[in-house]
C-alpha cells in the first residue's frame, strides 16, 4: 500500500473498509455519511456519484446497498487517483472512478443510463473573489468548477425515467435547488432537514428527486445530530452503526 | 350582540378580543395562530389577509402588531359578514372585511399597494371529485374557489416591491409553493417547519417570500408543538401567550 507523505488511511468502521484521505485537502464529513444513508439505492441499481472526491459515497454505498455498479466521477486528477487507490486497497470490484468533468457526464456515460445519482456538491456560490481556483479545498466548497445547475442538469440527463437524484446541500440554497430541479424535470419527492440539535437552525438538507415524478413532497422528521449533552442522538448513532 | 343560533362567541385571550365562529363550519386553528406569530408585520404597514374566513388573522395582527391597516378578503358572503360582525363587536377601527374573490385583488385594491400579505389558504388540491362545492368546510380546505397559484399571483400583484407574503401550508406542497413563488417573482426568504413533536414528520410549513428578493433562504429551527408528555412546548406556550 503506497501512501503519499501527506495522506492517511482511515478506517471506515464498516465491513473492514478503509479510505485514503489527503490531510491537506477536503476530508469527508458527516454530509457524505448522511447522504449515503439517505440514498435509497435499490438492489441491482446502477449508480453515479458526482463530485465523488475521495470516493467516500461509492465506498459506503458498495458496503450498505445491493447496487450492481457504482461510478464515481471526479474532476481533480490527484483526487480521482487517490479515490481509485482506495477502491483498489479495499478490493472492491463494483466501483469505477472516472476522471472527468461532470458537465460531460451525458457524453461520457450516455443518456438515461443510471437508476440513481448521488451528489455532495460544493455548497457555496462562487464569485466572492476570495477563493483560489488552484486550491482543492476551495474547489470542494465553492461552485468554481461545478454549479448546482451543472449537477442537476447532468443528473437529469444521465438518469433513467423515474430515476432518483439524492443530494445533500445547505438549506439556504433550497430555493435555488427547487428551481433547478423544476427546470430539469426532476420532482422533489423527499426532503429532510438536519440540525445540530433540537431547537437549532438546520445546517444541512437531504433531498430526493425523481425524474418526471408527480408533485408530492414527503418531508421527513428533522434529524438532530446531537443531544443537549453533546452526545450523538440515537438516530445518528444508528446511521453510523449502519455504515 | 346578535349571534345566529349556529354561532358562538369565542374569547381570543388577547386584549379582550372575541371572535364569532360558525359551529357548523371551519373554525380557526393552530395554523392561523402560528401564521399571525410568524408574520413579521412592521409598524405602519398596510396588510391584506387573503382567504380571511372568520377574520382571525386580521384580529390577531391588529392586537399584536403596529400595522396601520389590515384588510381581510373573503369570498363566502355569510363568512365575510360574520367576520365583519367580529370586527364591529371588538370595536376595531383598522380592519376592513371585504366580500370578494381574491382573484380580483389587484382590481379591487390596486397593484403594488400592500406592505404585507398573509394567507392561510385551502391546503388540498381540488379534483378528487368527492367534495361538495356548496360546503363551506370543503371550500376552506380544498382548492375549489382558490388555488395556490391564485394566492401567489395576486399577492405578487398587490404587494409593493420588497413587500412580504406570509403563508402557512402543508409541507407536501412545498415543491408547488416554490414553483409558484418563482413564477410570480416572490423569493422565499424564511421557512419554518412545524411538527407535532420532536422526531415526527412536520405537518405545517410557514413561509415568508419577498417580492423581487435575492435567493437566500433562512430555514428556522423546526417548531415542535408538543412535548413527549402531550403538553405544549415552551415555544408554543410563548406564541399563545404573545397572542
Amino acid at each position: 500500500m503506497n501512501l503519499n507523505p501527506y495522506e492517511r488511511l482511515d478506517d471506515l468502521q464498516i465491513r473492514g473498509l478503509f479510505i485514503i484521505q489527503d490531510t491537506r485537502g477536503f476530508c469527508f464529513g458527516t454530509d457524505a455519511v448522511l447522504l449515503s444513508d439517505f440514498a435509497d439505492v435499490k438492489k441491482g441499481a446502477k449508480v453515479l456519484d458526482m463530485c465523488t472526491g475521495t470516493g467516500i459515497v461509492p465506498l459506503l454505498l458498495s458496503a450498505k446497498t445491493e447496487a450492481s455498479h457504482i461510478t464515481g466521477i471526479e474532476i481533480i486528477d490527484s483526487v480521482a487517483e487517490m479515490a481509485q487507490r482506495s477502491v483498489l486497497y479495499n478490493k472492491i470490484t463494483n466501483i469505477d472512478i472516472v476522471k472527468g468533468n461532470i458537465l460531460d457526464s451525458a457524453e461520457i456515460f450516455g443518456k438515461g443510463v443510471f437508476d440513481a445519482v448521488t451528489c455532495n456538491p460544493p455548497y457555496k456560490k462562487a464569485g466572492s473573489g476570495i477563493v483560489n481556483p488552484d486550491d482543492i479545498q476551495a474547489i470542494s466548497r465553492h461552485e468554481i468548477l461545478c454549479t448546482l445547475e451543472d449537477v442537476v442538469s447532468q443528473a437529469s440527463a444521465v438518469l433513467k425515467d423515474n430515476g432518483k437524484l439524492f443530494m445533500v446541500h445547505r438549506p439556504s440554497r433550497l430555493s435555488d435547488i427547487f428551481a433547478a430541479l423544476k427546470k430539469y424535470s426532476l420532482e422533489p419527492k423527499r426532503l429532510r432537514l438536519v440540525a445540530p440539535r433540537e431547537g437549532k437552525e438546520p445546517n444541512l438538507v437531504l433531498i430526493e428527486a425523481a425524474k418526471g415524478g408527480k408533485s408530492f413532497l414527503k418531508v421527513m422528521p428533522t434529524l438532530n445530530m446531537y443531544n443537549a449533552d453533546g452526545s450523538y442522538t440515537d438516530e445518528v448513532l444508528g446511521i453510523y452503526e449502519r455504515n
